[in-house]
């Protein structure tokens, strides 16, 4: 059976589920705590970092742009890169965009402090750090909105992983009340209702963690 | 004419160049002070980073990962990925590893403290930080002698974007005279004397920045 290491609130996890449900391979999500750096999961990924991936002949694949890009290759069902070099490099260039830039500058911050120190027991959230992360998501929202003015999806045309990368993000900051949508244009609303409503992503809005109950609006299509 | 915009101590820069160069595009540089923000190139590329390639159609790539996934899909020569979609995995997670786990754990601290403080008058190293990125190489030096171990490069049997990735960001450290080769096992220093014997790495390490003056054994191959 193909395993997904995963932990619900990581971006990155939620990228990887939805991803395979695209492809409709089916697979069974093992819990991982990475922070407790258990030995068998260092073994399977030295990095200690969720997603991995074991694959049903045993392979093991860790890092998530890279599990992206092998399951791509791998199957060829509902491809979701597009299909020209110049296409796939937006694609690639709109989800490098989320997996760093805006991981490092806002998803990092926000999670890690309201949620990772709070499994860890390492003290209250540092406000300073909450608020980095509360005034920069402004800009990326920004850019998505930018983007949806001469764009179907985020990349083009076509639903692809950026949108996948994007909204994985973007609905882990949401299940934690801290995406400001009444403050942003509702092109933004109107991409995220798209992605959201996937049959996709459904398992994954469903997923609640102990110790965090979702914002109101947060599993819900129409919000 | 295909044109690379770039800056000599960005490791990102650095793996472009030498992935051109394996391929035998040839192409020129335009040095790009990214931090400056200028208009015309935020219009290029959004994120302000470097690098950014126009491809001779006019055609503009960001995000570096995304150009070398553009640059192996356009250019057949010399594959860099691998050829099984397993052993692509590999190369990408490993190259994933450098671009995100070492640059956020070293190179940012050194490179932004040392270099960029300095090009944006913004003071002196904050020695903490320094003091971080110094104690974390060692962890990821480490991990670079366990894969030697049993591979004759970083991904496998074969010389991919993995050494490419690594050798960037141990080359510019190594500038800065920040790796601490002397505390490493002996096949930490033959993995990148090999790697840097390469006649696409030349170039890179031809070039010189004002201001910092390379560490002495820098450009030596035989160091």
């Amino acid at each position: 059976m193909r395993t997904l290491y995963h932990f619900p609130l990581s971006p990155f996890s939620r990228k990887v589920r939805i991803v395979l449900a695209e492809k409709k391979l089916p697979f069974r999500l093992v819990l991982e705590n990475f922070w407790e750096r258990r030995r068998e999961f260092l073994a399977m990924n030295p990095a200690s970092q969720v997603p991995v991936l074991q694959e049903p002949d045993g392979r093991l694949y860790s890092d998530s742009t890279s599990i992206c890009e092998y399951l791509e290759e791998a199957y060829a069902e509902s491809p979701l890169l597009g299909y020209t070099p110049h296409e796939r490099a937006e694609v690639r260039r709109i989800s490098g965009w989320f997996n760093n830039k805006f991981y490092y500058e806002v998803t990092k911050y926000i999670v890690d402090e309201k949620v990772y120190k709070h499994f860890r027991r390492a003290g209250p959230p540092d406000s300073n750090l909450l608020r980095a992360g509360k005034a920069n998501i402004h800009y990326h929202l920004e850019y998505i909105t930018y983007l949806m003015r001469t764009r179907k999806y985020l990349a083009g045309d076509k639903f692809s992983l950026a949108d996948i990368t994007a909204a994985s993000h973007i609905s882990v900051l949401d299940y934690l009340g801290e995406v400001p949508w009444s403050q942003h244009d509702e092109d933004l609303r109107s991409w995220y209702a798209v992605v959201k409503s996937r049959p996709s992503f459904r398992p994954v809005l469903d997923d609640t963690v102990h110790g965090f109950k979702p914002a109101q609006h947060y599993a819900v299509l129409d919000f």
